[in-house]
């Protein structure tokens, strides 16, 4: 809050609530989740340009006619590289400007539930928001069902057992990166598989991975597909896939 | 089910249903999960002796009185070194006999929600009575909230950004092994920390990772504890206790 408006004693801030919905299926929100999303004076969600945006689908039946929504589109999402200097300039410039619609709207005393896949503090989008916000003013993150737990129990596999280390790995690492990384755990969980297929996929058969790899899209979903990696040979999946590689431990 | 009860027909079996809790706040339930706990004939918990059960606990609001419950006491739990044959051997005779009581209810055609804090397939006993009566019986796995996810939230840490890799630890593992899996990750989540810490704080300083380390008592409880690692001192943590590494990855 400025000096200014501490002087003015203008009205108590809104709080901002970071709000995990989920891996998809909206029975896996929680029950703080879903509260909020009814409670909120506004709902705020990212979306790629021209989609209606994820995280806003999944918890639509929960959302009231004439409920104000604050609609965060992206510039540009996986059209280039993070490597990219142009991307992140372009990205921090949108999620600078994003927190500060949200700020603005929370300064006029107004709750904001921004929607967040999975878990808010697990990758994604809010904390971008959080990191710019939380100073200022007063925020509640709920946490969510991850997607990587909707995507082992869709896929009937228990991911870690007894002693386990899991290794959750983004499949946006180079592939010699992934095959190292993959080499020191027990279990694993390839997010951002997407563009990254083919070369996930190498990797993971260098490991020598492959007959334990199962690839999941849209686990939770309605159009969710899941089969042994070794008998995908698409060259890329959708946004939401993972590859889930089920620990060995100890069974009792 | 038997040859006996095929040929006579019996009763369509029941379904087992395996219900992840989440952290311990029991708004953090899904809704699913929440709709389960009031609808199943029978709740089953696992407990230590002596003890109400910390899944048991969670739900206990949603349990109406004189609903019947199953009540699967652990005959041990960390007096023995999991090492140790006896224990192995125990605890392997004791799955086997709740597995045998979920399954004559199943049998009855009564269904059975069995709770499991956290995620049921992310470590955990669930598991356990998930690959004795799977192949026999109906079962839907509600996936939770895990711990890990309700102490990052609590401890206001975002634990993965960007392309951070994130490994999750056993604390029960040697400290050696510890170390060199701290060392091939971003950021990390060592759990089952309990009589481990004084090893697992050992550990950690090795790894040169002491500053960004967070300790986490029984998160999302009602007596949560959150404090820099290097300011604990306690040789021993209770059950509910992690500790987080949370990762450094792209801010954009």
């Amino acid at each position: 809050m400025s000096a200014l408006d501490e002087i003015a004693g203008s009205a108590k801030s809104g709080t901002l609530y970071g709000i995990g919905v989920g891996p998809g299926d909206i029975r896996y929100l929680t029950l703080r989740a879903a509260g909020l999303v009814g409670a909120v004076d506004v709902i705020a969600y990212f979306a790629k340009r021209g989609l209606e945006g994820n995280a806003r689908r999944i918890v639509d039946p929960l959302i009231k006619r004439g409920r104000d929504e604050l609609r965060l589109e992206y510039p540009v999402t996986d059209e280039i590289p993070v490597e990219n200097a142009s991307y992140r300039e372009r990205i921090a410039d949108f999620y600078g400007s994003a927190a500060d619609k949200i700020g603005s709207t929370l300064r006029g005393g107004r709750s904001v539930g921004l929607l967040a896949e999975g878990d808010p503090f697990f990758y994604g989008s809010f904390m971008h928001m959080w990191r710019r916000l939380e100073r200022e003013f007063p925020v509640e993150v709920v946490p969510g069902v991850t997607g990587m737990s909707g995507c082992w129990t869709r896929a009937n596999a228990p991911i870690t057992w007894g002693d386990d280390v899991l290794a959750v790995l983004p499949g946006t690492l180079p592939e010699h990166t992934l095959c190292d990384r993959l080499t020191c755990c027990d279990a694993a969980v390839v997010m951002k598989v997407g563009r990254n297929l083919a070369k996930v996929r190498r990797a993971i058969a260098s490991a020598g991975l492959m007959d334990r790899a199962i690839y999941v899209e849209r686990g939770t979903m309605r159009d969710e597909r899941i089969v042994p990696l070794s008998e995908c040979d698409d060259a890329k999946g959708p946004y939401f896939s993972m590859v889930l590689i089920p620990g060995l431990g100890r069974r009792l």
